[in-house]
């Protein structure tokens, strides 16, 4: 393995609450961010500037984005579309990312866009947010399984990742937005995307859905990523991706790296009290599959790394 | 990765219920064990020859072993000492293991015996099992972590495993017996004990106390440990361990394996339906982290391979 230092960018704040039946005020989304912070997370997505018409749970955006401005974690949003970006870079954004799927059927049920017309508009965006010098990053959603095509080729990854990358992404997390992969397809993913790109660049966005959530991460971090998506509490899904829930659990992810030895900059100990605030703010009980061991035996494992 | 077959070991009647509240009868014992047989499992701990005043839960193993002797699955048992090795050879029983402890502290609490006498008991009784006929094996309990004594040096497990192995062990176990292990400490278990002993005459029994059983199997696999205990529904944990709770549930590893690719014999189906039976026999509902998904979407998961 490579370095010992593991980046944890958690998107509760966003992919956590974005379809959560109780919408979180922007008030408590930004309560709950700070706690983040404090708790050492030293990445969180913050926002997405979707139409809060379509999207009320994400309604704020802006205001969100803006409380952040001088925030020296790395405070990202995801802008969706053309107008997204611009609001976004109103707002005062430094980060943002496109989220393209990497199969057309889901591109054409979530955003009723053909996967080329997809690519098109988010590669608009990120050379718009280069020259803007905003820092741009790109998702690649359904990396390993889609919904609607089944297994996605790698190749075909890779293919959408390569686009992304020439328009100016400066960093690819491919996300298995289903939660179907399991380790041996993460592993082989990445030993692709090594191949192509540095792995400093990489990152990759896990569901805890079929429970290899932890599985996958060793494997992610034995090709070398050291950038890993969370939601605090597990909180999170995909509303257009029949069959999706539970992202990776923040605490899980830190628990198990800890634990390995390795080093995240976030306190456990105060991480876990920030996954019982998030629980009573979509007010139910949350927390990955490591919470309960954690806080009864977690011990001298719930202190700062 | 080397041979895609692995080999799974329930150990589900023996382990997983020899602690239980719910005393299971030698009758539904039997029954538990024929289900597991049925649904393609190719091994199977049926019992331990501790004192049935001391363990009635494990009450009636002569029995047991008898009604399994022309079976050709590999059926073993548990002979903590002497008079266990000779009740166990009396009943007809093919397959012995013998589980001492890798560190002093543990074997004193948990058998009143320092790991010097400990071993020169299990030694014996693996010489003797070899000069009768019977396939003798041999677990190291506490291959990771110790509750007494913390984290164990792998040259002392290595130095105990050696022990056994000249004694005539012809499959090393290590055991993960409180669910410490992470997949790096696993994973550098396994390249001392490759570097020791054959791989397919190792094998890791782990515990999925913190959410990482499947991560520390994905670690295993790499290593090219082809041989995994599991129990049924997840039952089991260890009295004498403070803490312990929780085998590797059989549906979790076997759904994991199945997805990875790799084949088990084992009909994943059926597997379900005896955890099931399983929780019905200990009067409370079982089952590892992914029988939830499995049932739900399992889809065509669910059948043999």
């Amino acid at each position: 393995m490579s370095s010992d230092y593991v980046f944890v960018n958690d998107v509760g704040p966003r992919d956590g609450l974005q379809n959560q039946k109780v919408h979180v005020s922007a008030e408590d989304r930004v309560r709950l961010i700070k706690a983040l912070l404090e708790a050492g997370i030293p990445g969180v997505e913050v926002a997405s500037f979707v139409s809060p018409k379509a999207v009320p749970q994400m309604a704020g955006a802006g205001d969100i984005v803006a409380q952040f401005i001088h925030s020296t974690a790395e405070i990202s949003c995801l802008v969706p579309n053309q107008k997204g970006y611009e609001l976004a870079k109103a707002a005062g954004a430094k980060i943002i990312s496109v989220v393209p799927s990497a199969t057309e059927t889901m591109n054409l049920k979530n955003i009723n866009m053909s996967l080329e017309e997809t690519l098109s508009v988010s590669c608009d965006i990120l050379r718009q947010a280069r020259a803007d010098g905003l820092t741009a990053q790109a998702y690649v959603a359904v990396a390993v399984e889609c919904p609607y095509e089944g297994k996605v080729a790698i190749s075909q990854v890779m293919n959408v990742a390569q686009k992304l990358w020439d328009a100016g992404a400066e960093k690819l997390i491919m996300a298995d937005t289903i939660g179907a992969a399991n380790p041996q397809q993460i592993r082989a993913l990445f030993k692709a995307a090594n191949s192509l790109f540095p792995a400093d660049k990489l990152a990759v966005h896990l569901h805890d859905t079929r429970a290899m959530a932890l599985a996958n991460t060793f494997a992610a971090l034995e090709e070398g990523i050291r950038h890993f998506d969370a939601s605090i509490g597990g909180l999170g899904g995909c509303p257009f991706a029949p069959g999706a829930a539970g992202n990776l659990a923040t605490e899980d992810l830190v628990g198990m790296l800890h634990q390995m030895g390795l080093r995240t900059g976030v306190n456990l100990d105060s991480l876990l009290k920030v996954s019982d605030l998030a629980g009573t703010l979509v007010e139910k009980g949350i927390g990955g599959r490591m919470k309960t061991w954690l806080l009864k035996n977690g011990g001298s494992l719930l202190a700062a790394q």
